[in-house]
């Protein structure tokens, strides 16, 4: 297989940006670059329709009894613009200082060319490597992979028959630092509308007589938390376990401190968050949070109205074992019962997704449900990671949602391990997107070690 | 002098917005006309420069023992846009059922040409009249009178000599039920602005760590009610007088009932107001209201982020002896106290204005204040509003806020006597602005019998 760095090149020239249809050519280019680079590793790939940008599934099956592992990437990109912000042109891919800038060459093109390389590598050496391997990449990821319960619902049997997941699409402090995810926060989205009067008023003529819709929505809004922080939404905790010893003593090796923390949010201040610290609130518990409100005058100084319209738009970060759906359905509820009279309300019910978490058997004291593979694989990646880097990985939650691998725990019962490939200077989603060389080597030392030992499992 | 309808026609020919400075000509030319009107029924009439447009003071004065009154009128308009909602463009009059259309004609010019009209009438048949009158017309009411404090400063003793205020610059509710406009309601004004993190930041990432401010502005603004409608701001009501009988009497014969209020207003119920009634509270009581709120993602769908900042724009609404500027410093006090140390608050503060309120003699039984000849004014404008129009006047509060006649009050000790000749159907500040001709002309019949009754008060 070609030189890794130029196959990444190659992959960031096909502009895929999947939210955009004037890219659907680069959509397709990506999609023919993956497929090309999997059957030339002897995967059998199928392109399987959606109603938007198809998904591949590759196999390569050998013996049933050989360990089997689910590969998930995807092939879109998030959009470049504003280009006037980039060094270099978005789809050009250069190197500066030991980088290859370009858009999606972190999210998710580098660490895909990583584990594409490094089973290059070992199946040059190893032909027949014992391990069974399904390799989805989909094309949807980063406008919330929305073909994807259908492909579950087709393909997920299939899947099942695996072992676990391995992922690489999350983060990790810095270069040398590899976080190895345990945890994704799940997401309940609504956005709710009050309606007043039929048209704005005047303050003056008939301000009293009215229920103002901002106040209405400001009551509500201030209800949905208690004042040590917690939501104040019945049932919101009840099935949040709490935060485990080894996940304390993993995030104080986190090369972050409170007040470096601080600095970096610019804040006078963290939010309390009832027994968690702040480093700890972003990762082991839920919040609700208000993304976006509005109603009334926007412009400069004042002008006297009582508005006819209030909104509010309101998301949840859910962690393991809270129901997406019961909580969207209490929050609705809740806000129901606290509208006033004087006002319609209106709501809008958007995406619901589960929390995703695993316990890491190496780690953890409630290992017993876990799979002797999926014990093996973990301790497998944290010697790989070791070696190639120097360092043990962390094994932490993250905040943020990749709804996707709870599907695959939920539909096919698959476990993931996620090996964060990209860091924070990487600048996801934004202008000067780039990609660490020395970590995307190492990282391929590292995967092609993890996939040597994990089908030694046998 | 010309037909009063002629001259109402060509008043509002000149285009006078002063907001605008494209209509500085308009300006000129409507402060020119009213002045010409004024010298050709023997006024002595200033122009006194301001910072931008202009106010004449006109006097007519003779024996100082004569009863001395204050007209108030303002020759500036709202802008007309926009131009295409309009039936008949603003600044071409036209007559259409009964009815004079046109920017301004209600607002103020129309009831200006009633006073002028009448006047003319009177000094015509009596040269000689035994009154003396100073007119004061100013070209800033439209955007809040920002000349009037310095013209007060410079010209207020003279005015002082007067013994009341006469204005038609309030409404009415229909052209048959004229209302004497008892009080108007003060004014403060302050916009508050929270800063969160230094930038928006992804929810999921952040999440747990960062005190919202949409959602501290949602508690700040919550609490500043309580549940039964009262404002939670301490001092708040310490100054409030209660409705007085005679005001519930004349509100009772007012031709609106709560059911036709709603209708109007369109909301599903009315706001509880504490001790009064709906149509009570626009008129008798104070409020505070939230005129604009905003921050965050204000598009389509979602967008998970912290917003970095948030902002209300906030208006009270004051009866008679509240004070306006001591209210603002509690309300900025108690905002800056319940603002949570994970935000960073600036308020900006904006105009404070007195409410104003005068006790009808003839009416109220605490008139032990009232001069001999405010008594008489009284009186003389009740008996001919009776005779123009068919029914008495009906003496009521009204929940605006005209700033400038409290400060005739305070400035110059000057109470009002405030005439109502516009209706609801006249629609000020909208397009298809009109004047109802009848009214006019029962306008100019009861003012003309005003002046003489006044006269005679010597």
């Amino acid at each position: 297989m070609t030189d890794p760095l130029e196959l990444l090149k190659a992959y960031i020239q096909h502009p895929s940006v999947s939210t955009d249809p004037a890219f659907s050519e680069g959509m397709q280019a990506s999609r023919y670059f993956v497929k090309d680079l999997l059957e030339q590793l002897d995967f059998k790939v199928e392109t399987i329709e959606t109603d938007l940008h198809p998904i591949l599934l590759a196999e390569r099956f050998g013996d049933p009894d050989w360990p089997h592992i689910v590969l998930y990437a995807h092939y879109d990109v998030q959009p470049a613009d504003p280009y006037e912000l980039w060094q270099s042109p978005p789809f050009e891919p250069e190197v500066r200082g030991g980088r290859l800038y370009g858009r999606g060459a972190a999210d998710n093109k580098g660490p895909t060319i990583v584990h594409l390389a490094a089973l290059a590598q070992v199946l040059e050496a190893h032909p027949n490597l014992p391990l069974n391997i399904s390799y989805v990449v989909e094309g949807e990821e980063e406008i919330g992979s929305p073909s994807m319960p259908k492909f579950f619902a087709e393909y997920g049997a299939r899947l099942a028959k695996a072992d676990y997941l391995l992922v690489s699409d999350t983060g990790s402090p810095n270069a040398e630092q590899i976080v190895v995810t345990t945890g994704l926060r799940g997401l309940v989205d609504l956005e709710i509308e009050l309606k007043g009067p039929a048209q704005d008023l005047h303050s003056g003529v008939h301000g009293g007589a009215v229920y103002n819709p901002l106040r209405a929505l400001m009551e509500i809004g201030a209800s949905l938390h208690n004042a040590d922080g917690s939501v104040n939404v019945p049932g919101f905790y009840a099935a949040v376990t709490g935060v485990e010893d080894w996940e304390r003593a993993e995030l104080a090796r986190y090369p972050e401190t409170q007040a470096t923390y601080q600095k970096l949010l610019g804040v006078p201040a963290f939010a309390e968050a009832p027994g968690l610290s702040p480093l700890e609130a972003v990762r082991f518990g839920p919040t609700l949070e208000f993304n976006g409100i509005g109603g009334g005058y926007q412009g400069e100084g004042s002008k006297t109205v009582i508005p006819s319209r209030a909104f509010a738009k309101i998301t949840c970060r859910l962690v393991a074992h809270q129901d997406s759906l019961a909580i969207q359905d209490s929050l609705c509820r809740v806000i129901s019962e606290r509208c006033p009279d004087g006002v319609e309300l209106s709501i809008r019910r958007g995406a619901c997704a589960d929390a995703y978490q695993v316990n890491p058997p190496h780690k953890s004291p409630h290992d017993s449900a876990a799979s002797h593979r999926l014990r093996s694989a973990f301790t497998a990646v944290d010697a790989a990671v070791e070696q190639a880097f120097g360092k043990a990985p962390l094994y932490l939650r993250e905040g943020g949602s990749i709804p996707v691998i709870a599907d695959f725990k939920k539909q096919a019962g698959l476990d993931a391990i996620m090996v964060g490939l990209f860091t924070p200077k990487d600048n996801l989603h934004a202008p000067d997107e780039s990609f660490d060389l020395e970590l995307m080597q190492r990282g391929i030392t590292a995967f092609a070690s993890i996939f040597k030992k994990i089908a030694q499992q046998a």
